[in-house]
């Protein structure tokens, strides 16, 4: 399992590439949910996403390793992630993504002049592909979460987070394959354990809500949630043991209640969050005590324009 | 006309009541246009738009003259804008606004705890029923723009602008009655007049672009534009002769235009402006030379989210 020195170690070593994000606050936000809501902003984090430390503090290592070309399967923000930070230090980067990948992402990769392979559909097939491909040409594979040094990058969030207010009572963070949530709760449970830190999940992508319930991991099927950065359908191996160890509670967000928090995030905030930001969003608006001092990490801001409108639909059907 | 002294007064009048609002940047938005573009967040303002400063402007000055109550005939920033002042001040506020006014406006100004009157439908049938109501009650009308203390307020803007930038070559402001654009070229054509100055409107509401082309106050037919805070249909009675003598330039903005600042504004800089703000940022992304520092007025951020999906496909329309 790692350990706060794996989170600082992992700090100093994306300094350079990566933005400590702002901790936003608004009041009318705050007063329809009844407690002090800050919005930890990683959808202001470059590319969008908080997907970036991890890379950074992954393919950091890999070059120190003497690796010259880094490889991800992944159509969204950690495609993006690796891509830039590749280009950053002047590696190669080859992103695999589905035959239908949607154009809007497929061109936040190649902005970064990665070079983009379409492969199969599901997870499964790309994953398989990139692993023989990496063994094909001397590459390594970056994956999104089960592994370590991502999770300690992703964990830095939580260090910024003690800094900037030392008040926190609760942290409202969004699971997918659980690397962002693992991180952060290594940091704040070895730092601060009085914190409450909760997993915010969807309920059509409830895989690490049944796997904690279980005690083991569980697999879904297919999810057909809007969050698309939380369509898991199985909690990481790497990842679980620290949520079971650690975490204190999880909460299930409808799709409606996610699109309730994308627009008053943007009616109060002014900002534009993911459908899997808006996920944590809707844990700190829907679920805590009142008078509380709560986080919820806005993960991304990635949002498909295309989806803008459904967001908007589902957020009048809860009024 | 009013000088810079003015400005610099009301700078400090509304110190307490109005945020210093951000510069905001994107590295991508700079990019997609060719010049650093730098976003002036009036959005992030209290009650999401530069109106605030106006009106704390004129509200505190009338209150030192022994005013308690207040009127104003906006559905719209301005409405807000004056409630919110009037309840900071204790004293009262009647809004009137159309019959036909949407929902969430009138929701908006209600949370400041105003009163809201519907009376009519076009701008002078309520202007004129708020001018013999102020009459009756003793209370004083507060205009939107057509006021030197409203001016002066909006041109704080400026003042701020040349502390946080210095090197600006062009500023961006969009054009509806002109206060703000006036404001703020009387603070700059005083303090820094190699800055360039430009107005930015709709195609749909032309009124000063004509104007200022025929050299007289123009009248246009009422405009059909999203841009709902630019539909003015003649330029004001005081702000029309700052705009003649020290405007560059204007440009003028069509819907798609608009709906493709709208959306790169979203998808680079992770924010929501107004269809008003929108028209400023197409200006700086259209139509300047390469190379440049130039800064568009974000003016509100207060969108109808059932305006969104029109906005987003506008933008398409253009691609």
């Amino acid at each position: 399992m790692i350990t706060i020195e794996d989170v600082m170690n992992a700090r100093l070593q994306i300094a350079d590439l990566c933005k400590v994000t702002p901790l936003l606050h608004s009041t009318l936000l705050s007063k329809s949910c009844g407690n002090q809501l800050l919005i930890k902003g990683e959808h202001l984090q470059k590319t969008g996403a908080f997907k970036l430390r991890g890379a950074v503090n992954k393919v950091k290592t890999l070059k120190s390793q003497g690796v010259k070309h880094v490889v991800a399967a992944s159509s969204g923000n950690h495609g993006q992630a690796v891509a830039y930070v590749a280009k950053q230090l002047g590696m190669e980067a080859t992103i695999v993504v589905p035959e239908t990948v949607p154009r809007c992402k497929e061109q936040a990769i190649r902005l970064y002049e990665a070079t983009v392979v379409h492969r199969g559909i599901t997870s499964a097939e790309r994953i398989n592909w990139a692993k023989q491909y990496c063994d094909e040409v001397g590459a390594a594979l970056v994956l999104p979460y089960d592994d370590e040094l991502v999770m300690a990058g992703q964990g830095t969030i939580g260090l910024e987070l003690v800094e900037q207010f030392d008040e926190i009572d609760t942290i409202y963070v969004p699971v997918g394959g659980g690397g962002l949530l693992a991180g952060i709760t290594i940091a704040i449970k070895q730092l601060k354990p009085s914190i409450q830190l909760i997993g915010a999940e969807p309920l059509l992508a409830n895989d690490t809500y049944l796997s904690l319930q279980e005690g083991k991991r569980v697999t879904i099927p297919p999810s057909t949630t809007l969050a698309d950065g939380l369509r898991t359908n199985t909690p990481g191996e790497l990842t679980f043991p620290i949520l079971q160890h650690y975490l204190d509670d999880m909460v299930l967000i409808s799709e409606e209640e996610m699109g309730a928090a994308f627009y008053a995030t943007m009616l109060y905030l002014k900002h534009v969050v993911e459908p899997s930001a808006a996920i944590a969003i809707a844990g700190a608006m829907a679920h805590p005590p009142k008078g509380k001092k709560i986080v919820a990490i806005a993960s991304g801001g990635n949002v498909d324009p295309m989806v803008i409108p459904q967001l908007l639909q589902l957020a009048q059907m809860l009024n």
